[in-house]
């Protein structure tokens, strides 16, 4: 097995940092969308362990990577509490019945793992048999899950969160602490089911300013890591460089960071927690030769310890192949104990 | 004539921040849609000097402001450089011919403000004859320009800007001149026909890493505020929080700072340059006693001094009048003085 993913959160001595990156089962990939046309729709993909799991390793065929994430997403949970969720083609999920008023939260049902989601840790089962790395499960952090359930979807501007935030704090408290807890749940039964690390995506936490993501949406995600042990727990927020100053107040092990904060000022804020990042994913749009500085560019910055290199979001769906063999050909060549 | 702006802007003393709001004419106001659907579209309303200068005067109206801000968009000057634009309902603006090659530059204009823009400077003419507060101007920055021209709007992840980017640097350099040139010219023409102050909007600035800032959005913004004289220079972006550091090498006279921008950090780390912002827009959907609490927090953070108060984005088109209220009142009921 392929430790150099676990002993970086370690932040034991490594060659060269581990590297994976986020969606790297996905729309870039021809080999995804075979699978994905043979099956009715995005989530008939996420709850086929068979398919989840084929997915999952497709990107470990043609790249070597050192850490491998379970094929999900991080509505299957909201879905699973009763909510009516469709991915439509060209628009992405949808929530057909959006929490807009307290009472609709009556709506949602205490969902279990075992009953309700029981794929996930079927695709887990297949997968920790076939791989020789470590295997991500993940979870949507409860802030991020609340604006799409209230939202119905995607948003710029998050209005009706922020409606539904300020109008009714309690609920949305409420709201948040219920999301947590099933997290911890979800997140601690992949653990149980073999995966070796587990990632929280607050991907919409940059929707609130620095206060509000202090009262709502950090003590959600502290609640959530709280209890989920055997495994590191990374947590990653898209807006990462407001909120360098709190983020160990989640209690999460490492931090994944966004392309637009500084890896330096990273580092400087974090001290010796690991870090994990931080290319643009847009610079895969970019040739081989600029990815291989950016890349040295990272490693170099983020020094010899703790450090697992990855994109600073997930990989765009029209990203070409020959970008990310040149990003993963960078990280692979680097050795620390050459310097 | 009311100056509070110009002095804030210049650091003098004062009894409390200025007040006004970005978008502050606009869809949130019931009396904006009556003009707006009297006209065939969006860009009739730019372009109708009488009708944009009407909308402009609408907030003021109701609010008690310090200052305004003409009526445009940032899209005329590449439209007036030949590009085919359209604001399309529920889906904002739209390109129908994308700049997706270097040899699609070719096709680009240098467009005269008098010549092809003349309607800001008439709209702006008949505004200084009424207003009592100062009248602001704008345009967007370059790389926030080239972006939507490269997109052919908006966008999430930029991935053709990125691929143009660094497939074609030195070509995205020379459109990033060309826009800065006309940038320039434009906001020159502004002043000259009577605005007291400036904002360049680099809101997709945010799209790139801080690299990619300093060596594109940067040094464009730069050259676009260079020779504009006779009125404070401001410059926007929506992720200032990573761009901090960098901000004073735009050479601009103050900074506008979005809502996640703690503004402690940045104070500390922009020293005595004037700050505008940075309340969260969405901040205006929560009831009063909330808006006054987190307004009177960012004013006590930002200080007696250079000082500007407004949102740290557009106000969004759902936005509660009452909400607004609250937060310009509680801002007029702030006194230095009695401190």
């Amino acid at each position: 097995m392929n430790d150099l993913l676990l002993r970086a959160l370690r932040s034991e001595p490594v060659p060269r940092p581990p590297v994976w990156y986020m969606r790297q089962a996905g729309r870039y990939l021809p080999e995804y969308h075979t699978v994905r046309n043979s099956l009715p729709g995005f989530l008939a993909l996420c709850r086929s362990p068979k398919d989840a799991a084929e997915v999952t390793l497709q990107p470990l065929r043609r790249f070597k990577l050192d850490a491998s994430i379970v094929f999900n997403d991080i509505l299957v949970p909201p879905a699973a509490m009763g909510m009516d969720l469709e991915f439509i083609k060209g628009k992405g999920p949808v929530f057909h019945d959006p929490i807009r008023d307290p009472s609709d939260m009556k709506r949602l049902k205490m969902p279990t793992v075992a009953g309700d989601m029981p794929h996930v840790l079927d695709t887990i089962a297949i997968l920790t048999e076939q791989l020789d790395v470590p295997l991500f499960g993940f979870a949507g952090a409860p802030f991020t899950l609340a604006a799409y359930m209230i939202e119905g979807g995607g948003s710029r501007d998050f209005l009706h969160v922020k409606r539904f935030m300020w109008q009714h704090p309690k609920a949305f408290q409420e709201l948040l602490t219920r999301l947590a807890d099933i997290c911890g749940i979800y997140l601690q039964a992949q653990i149980d089911a073999g995966c070796a690390a587990v990632q929280l995506f607050d991907t919409w936490a940059g929707a609130l300013d620095p206060t509000a993501y202090r009262r709502f949406a950090l003590p959600a995600a502290r609640r959530a890591l709280a209890n989920v042990t055997g495994a590191p727990r990374l947590y990653f927020t898209k807006d990462s460089s407001c909120f360098l100053p709190w983020l160990k107040e989640t209690g999460a092990d490492a931090f994944a960071i966004d392309w637009r904060t500084d890896m330096l000022r990273a580092r400087h804020v974090l001290g010796d927690t690991p870090v994990m990042g931080n290319l643009d994913p847009g610079a895969l749009q970019g040739p081989p030769e600029l990815i291989r500085t950016k890349v040295r560019k990272i490693i170099q910055q983020a020094g010899p310890t703790g450090h697992i290199f990855n994109l600073g979001h997930g990989v765009g769906p029209t990203t070409p192949i020959d970008g990310v063999h040149a990003m993963v050909d960078a990280v692979r060549e680097w050795d620390w104990n050459k310097l």
